[in-house]
């Protein structure tokens, strides 16, 4: 990493924005695989690719690679395939659970970041078909069969995908989340919904980067610590611009959740005490990154920042 | 393994199913888990185990367990630990596949097995739901974290598993079924689409066994002759069951999918030759358990005797 004077947040993330985009571009692919003779159907990859490759923020990868960065490994190419594998496969999880999300049986949304959604473009089954093939690629990203990422390696990142993506992660959360369209949570049932819903998969995001930067049990528990914390403070934020940006701004129908009836952190804690809990987790996950004792962690803090600063 | 006078492929399978029941029962599970202070929704959790512990045939975990007792390894509980997670993780891909297929965007079962299927019981949100949390649950069974199975035991396992799930193995070949409705296949495209949809994963829980009882290159080879010959013949015969059996045999409809106008081995080759090419996979089967020069092979060959025999 470049000394501090000339480092800015902007330059770090377009370089490893692009790395991102070209691995998803060439990952995400029909092309035969030379050991079985033939390549996915290009139906189905054409849905996966319209999923994937359409200007998502990418927030999960950058939190990856800034993990991997602040350890600051001997970047061993290895460690670099490692690493790339790791951000790209979080995002096809979260790609393939928006595929899913927005089907009718869902949230039924016809539109995301402007463009028709999955199943309006490509049918029911084909988005179902989609996702289900996202979630497997995501493990097959993190598991090559090059040599590229050693065995040990593969085996702890899919331990820690597959959790976060799970029963007591990403899919439990949704699963809360839709029987409690309605309901009165109270803040600790909001947050256990969130803390599964979309703090898993955040979380794991820097704990993917940490696995292949090799870091000791004390720098994990550090970088855990500041994973929760952003994790929780992306959906408070969320809620607050729910309430406060416009649909332009947010590029999705502003106030949709208040008027869905869903429990949100602005409902129960009330628009000045979420924000408060923003400001009160980004500092906690400062403290964390100071307490991880990493000399290099000014892309985590850039992008701790950008998560509760963020206008959209 | 027992001297071959006193074996039977009943009593071994007896054992084994007993094993695998018993397993994804503990297996799937709302129980909190430790290191996180929670378990899943018990919502999501009753869906997902009404989907598994229905009472399948299990061919796809006897398969993994007769490759692995096939090996005659040394039966350390390590291995025995990762071939009952093998074992276990590949049904939960197989029943995941059934909830999404019978969904009404799919082929629209409202009964399977006799009872309604899991968007009948739960809303198709519900079905959506567990089904993904399944697939993520498999790779969670293959990344125990208690040092139970070898870290990169667990990657190879993920590896073979993911591939044959994705867009290049079932996701894939569902994707091709579900464009390849009232259109004319010949037999190497159908061959093709077989091959994808249900061979991918029959093949797979071959090698899950061999990735767990350590087999050499020669051996992985010809267990992989075994696995293609036999995850075709199931299919080949699932076609000539179709027409031959009555529904009460099969426990679904019988002439469905000629009635869908699914294009069918019988269809092309017709009845007889579908019966000739399944006895010949039958026989290949065998040529290859014989070409792995493994010296017990017994549960292997029986269960390719049943693959081919069975009536229903």
């Amino acid at each position: 990493m470049m000394a501090a004077s000339e480092w800015s947040l902007d330059g770090w993330m377009t370089t490893r924005l692009a790395r991102v985009e070209a691995a998803l571009d060439a990952w995400v692919t029909d092309a035969p695989v030379p050991t079985l003779g033939w390549g996915a159907p290009s139906t189905l990859v054409e849905a996966m690719r319209y999923a994937v490759l359409d200007g998502g923020k990418r927030l999960r990868p950058l939190l990856t690679m800034a993990a991997f960065d602040a350890l600051s490994p001997s970047r061993e190419t290895s460690s670099e395939t490692a690493v790339l594998r790791a951000a790209c496969a979080v995002e096809l999880i979260h790609a393939y659970s928006l595929v899913h999300d927005d089907m009718p049986c869902m949230d039924n949304d016809i539109l995301r970041r402007g463009k028709p959604t999955v199943h309006v473009k490509f049918g029911e089954a084909g988005a179902l078909l989609a996702g289900d093939a996202l979630q497997a690629l995501a493990f097959e990203l993190l598991t090559p069969d090059d040599g590229s990422v050693p065995l040990a390696v593969q085996g702890r990142l899919c331990g820690v995908l597959s959790r976060a993506a799970g029963s007591t992660g990403m899919a439990g959360g949704q699963a809360i989340d839709l029987s409690s369209v309605g309901t009165r949570l109270d803040e600790p049932a909001l947050r256990h919904m969130h803390e599964l819903k979309t703090g898993a998969l955040l979380h794991a995001s820097v704990m993917l980067g940490a696995v292949c930067g090799q870091a000791t049990d004390p720098v994990m528990r550090a970088l855990s610590d500041y994973g929760h914390a952003i994790g929780l403070a992306f959906q408070v934020v969320d809620d607050v611009l729910d309430v406060t940006a416009d649909s332009a701004a947010l590029g999705k129908t502003a106030g949709k959740d208040a008027d869905n009836d869903k429990p949100t952190y602005v409902s129960i804690l009330g628009l000045e005490a979420s924000q408060r809990l923003a400001n009160d987790l980004l500092v906690k996950a400062h403290a964390s990154l100071k307490a991880s004792g990493l000399a290099d962690t000014v892309a985590l803090a850039g992008l701790a920042n950008l998560v509760v600063q963020r206008s959209h």
